[in-house]
């Protein structure tokens, strides 16, 4: 868990990070990590909290998530309850890509994909300067589209998902030496013919993905974050030919790395407890 | 070309169809058309153009069209000025689904794509209540979109596109019996195996682009339009089929086909007239 008090310019007045323990005293660490930031750093305007798994923003009832083991918890009540401030819920890759937006690589642009890359694949579509939610909430899930790489089944249960090919876990995983993460298949793609291969399946598979989405949704930037967006230029080069190639008679958007890091979740959080005011 | 002086209620008053004549003699055409209708009709409080190509709804500009040979073209100003009416400019297929949404299979839904299968293959993406046009104008050409069905070249100039497999000139084309129509070739798969492949070709592809659409934005429901939709549950079944399977964690959005026919094109050019009043 991050946990920040953040001013309205973004800076950070403190910051701290502690682990998530397991249901069910989940909520319970929430609230006190939000408390005792408080006490810390002065008792804020308002709290935002991200979280994995299905949000509903407007309802703040984090209705799914597996890891956590949460359905259909009314986190924002129990919160504005206990905490005595406005909460704002939502959902972690959504606050990432709000920040990007207000602070970051997506500052001034309205129509974009935020495309954190790291265990699993879950974008955010930004339509018109907001995060799009689809009718039910689940719009951005870029990580279970189908792509022409292969049909080798993904853990959702269906076949041929961007995300088993090009996650930082299926990469690891598809390089085969557990000792290895992503970033070193990566690091090794120049010499080693089998962690080329990786790598080459990981950005076919994203630059037919980011093709798709471009042609569905014309946005300004792709912004890629996460630990994979990180190794720079080895991937990002190549994606932006891959995009370019397949794009004949559109230009590309723009594909950027987000600026944040891991700091944009709990921005997000803020610029989210901010809007409540 | 066709024109309606259509009611509040969507209920049409006169409707006439023309020839669309080669420039430079359209526009002249377009504005006789609308006046002749007013004549015929009464005059309407407002007048609604859709047009293909690449439109700007805001401006009014008909910023590109191949097949009429347009180029940032001010057709709603020059509109204006002739027919002395307010004048709205939207896109042809941006048109139908503004209509599906307001009379026809969208009626109630915010987040649909509208996808009218013709010569080619554009879609126009709605999400919260109106349709979406991305960050230049070029949103819901799902059309090209690669899809691992092969990689044939499309007119466009990419390989692989949606348009390439299931516009209904693709499965006449693939066909290769320039005597028969896509319609034909669809009435003839459950009996000729070469029609059966390419109706095959053609399912596969939609199965798949609208898979990675649902994934993305998350839409109730999926509206297809134009005449390969109309052969119904020949086409609309297996794609049924074909998008649930490929659908294992969510349940897949309804799939219909347009309600409106030929007459959505202009009774969208209705509605946006009626917004300027």
């Amino acid at each position: 868990m991050k946990g920040a008090v953040v001013d309205r310019d973004g800076s950070t007045r403190a910051a701290e990070q502690r682990p998530t323990p397991r249901q069910p005293a989940t909520v319970e660490a929430i609230l006190a990590f939000a408390a005792d930031l408080a006490t810390a750093a002065g008792t804020p305007a308002a709290v935002g909290l991200a979280v994995p798994g299905i949000v509903d923003d407007t309802s703040g009832v984090a209705r799914y998530s597996t890891n956590l083991g949460w359905r259909d918890l009314p986190l924002r009540d129990i919160a504005t309850d206990r905490l005595g401030l406005p909460v704002a819920v939502t959902h972690d890759v959504r606050a990432g890509a709000i920040a990007e937006h207000e602070f970051g690589a997506a500052r001034g642009v309205d129509d974009f994909l935020f495309l954190p890359i790291g265990t699993g694949i879950a974008g955010t579509v930004f339509t018109g300067g907001r995060p799009y939610r689809g009718a039910d909430g689940m719009a951005g899930e870029i990580g279970h589209a189908p792509v022409p790489v292969g049909d080798e089944l993904c853990a959702c249960g269906q076949r041929g998902c961007l995300e088993t090919y090009a996650s930082a876990a299926a990469i690891a995983r598809r390089y085969g030496d557990p000792a290895l993460t992503a970033a070193d298949v990566v690091a090794r793609a120049a010499t080693d013919p089998r962690a080329q291969q990786v790598l080459t399946d990981a950005l076919t598979a994203l630059g037919y993905a980011l093709t798709t989405y471009t042609m569905l949704l014309d946005p300004t930037v792709i912004v890629l974050g996460g630990g994979l967006a990180e190794a720079g230029d080895t991937v990002l080069g190549p994606l932006r030919t891959h995009l370019a190639d397949r794009l004949t008679w559109r230009a590309a958007p723009r594909l950027v790395h987000a600026q944040l890091g891991a700091t944009a979740g709990r921005l997000g959080a803020a610029i989210c407890a901010w809007s409540l005011l």
